[in-house]
């Protein structure tokens, strides 16, 4: 299953992706109960699959066959009553929001590819290196990102996100995948004079509209093995990143270890995990987006996260 | 004006400091509202104040107004009746949260403080140093900073932290205290090693439980100068760091104006402002919090944040 968050009627609702179409989870599941004699429907889908991602995320393993369920009951339903009922959504009728919109944290793992911390000049670490992102820097498929007035140096970084569904303290490498709850697509973009003006990312990584994320949340089921998959950053459809997140110098269970050993992990949690090697400001000539650009960032099975670049007067 | 959050019965409510009791906002504008004869006061109330610290914040000036006709309907009932109205509580009755619970943003600055760089070791730097802690480090007035079991380097960090009212993306030096809702005391309790392991403060700046922030926020009419304001940090009453914010590197206008240069600074932000010398890694022989210590935080006329400090294995 892979889920959308998305816009409809000025309304913040999120579904399971079906072909060209979102099933609206809340709406199915308040459906099924419905159907199934329940007196308070509206309250039995909000306990059995959430109002948003973020509660859903909370429910766990029991809000994902809940949302199963309801979604089989959706597609065994007359097709224009299920539309004329919100239940079923054409795609490109709606507008999406990134596929965890209000993450409680974002954590990203710097330097995570052998090659790319070659070509930055910079070393191996023994640890993984980790930087915050904050919310408010994110931004769906297919919003612009902003290049900011102040720099020119506005550069692409192509990763696979994980996204957490339980939490946790502590979490050991063996159970670190019980953690996932999903996958994404994110591009970490990047203010690179910002990033290394001073010792600390925080500023150069946490540009207004610099964090694309989505398209949606895709679930394990989907997803046979995170640690083989190809990755590929394209900007105005010419190749500049490929990579496979096999070559991930820390894996996804030593990232869920060493974060969750100085922090709870919480349901909705956003990791990017890392960069391949490729990035505009190390090439030959550096290379940055400019207004005008298309950056999209493929990661197999998962889709493709396409964003135009924009200027920041342009916003104005 | 001060502020406090805390829970009362389970429920988290907001409120206005007033000598050893608090004066719940939400309720004593709901409670005005009636008394002018409003038909739908709790709606009123939520559209004077908000119905948390964060809503407040976001309706800025007015609900500030709204907040002292509030406080002052209050003053004037009948004292028996304000108490069983739960309109006036004792403080001690009640569980402090953090003044600001759920900041969406928390930028900490670092370095801010000519001798505390020195004995650090470190340059001072022409543009302020940031990075970030998230909300679930948090801890409230009298809550336990944990020592976690993974380091004995568990460092103080006293400071003056300001909340965000109206937000803003680049905002100039010239309005930037405009944008001040209030003020509070932090301690930015570091993990030594893990901070200075890898380049990035992250993981040593962001354990469970190592943020204190609190008692209270406290508004500017109660702040003549934000610029010139003692701060001490204490452990088991012996005095550990001394200093005046007019010491700062960069003052508060220099932090709003960097840090709203790259990202939009939100209603709820919160801002450690850096900490004076007299941290524990640096004396010699070095010193760290213990499991069995009191560290407290005071700032001149924001009061004194007080903390246990515990073992993790205490917490299991």
């Amino acid at each position: 299953m892979r889920l959308a968050t998305y816009l409809q009627a000025g309304q913040e609702r999120f579904g399971a992706v079906a072909g060209d179409t979102v099933i609206d989870l809340n709406r199915a599941s308040a459906a099924l109960a419905r159907c199934a004699g329940h007196a308070a429907a509206e309250a039995a889908a909000d306990a059995a699959v959430g109002a948003d991602v973020l509660q859903f995320l909370e429910l766990d393993a029991p809000a994902v066959a809940a949302a199963a369920e309801a979604v089989a009951h959706v597609k065994a339903l007359d097709r224009a009553e299920a539309r004329a009922g919100l239940l079923v959504t054409d795609l490109s009728a709606v507008k999406l929001l990134p596929p965890v919109p209000r993450p409680p944290k974002i954590i990203c793992v710097a330097r995570n590819y052998a090659e790319h911390a070659k070509e930055a000049g910079l070393e191996i670490s023994p640890i993984p290196i980790v930087f915050a992102r904050f919310a408010k820097t994110l931004v769906a498929q297919g919003d612009p990102v902003v290049r900011p007035s102040v720099s020119d140096e506005f550069d692409w970084e192509g990763e696979l996100a994980i996204v957490i569904g339980k939490g946790g303290h502590r979490i050991s490498r063996e159970n670190a995948m019980e953690h996932i709850a999903g996958y994404s697509v994110f591009n970490d973009v990047t203010v690179r004079d910002y990033q290394f003006r001073v010792t600390q990312y925080t500023s150069g990584k946490n540009f207004s509209a610099s964090g694309p994320f989505g398209p949606f949340l895709v679930l394990p089921d989907e997803v046979a093995d995170p640690h083989k998959l190809d990755l590929r950053t394209e900007v105005n459809g010419v190749v500049k990143q490929t990579g496979n997140t096999s070559d991930m110098i820390y894996d996804l269970p030593t990232i869920i270890e060493h974060v969750s050993e100085w922090i709870e992990l919480e349901p909705g949690d956003v990791i990017p995990t890392g960069t391949p090697s490729g990035v505009g400001f190390k090439r030959n000539p550096p290379e940055f987006l400019k207004p005008g650009d298309t950056v999209s960032v493929t990661v197999e099975g998962l889709g493709t996260l396409t964003n135009p670049v924009v200027d920041e007067e342009s916003q104005r």
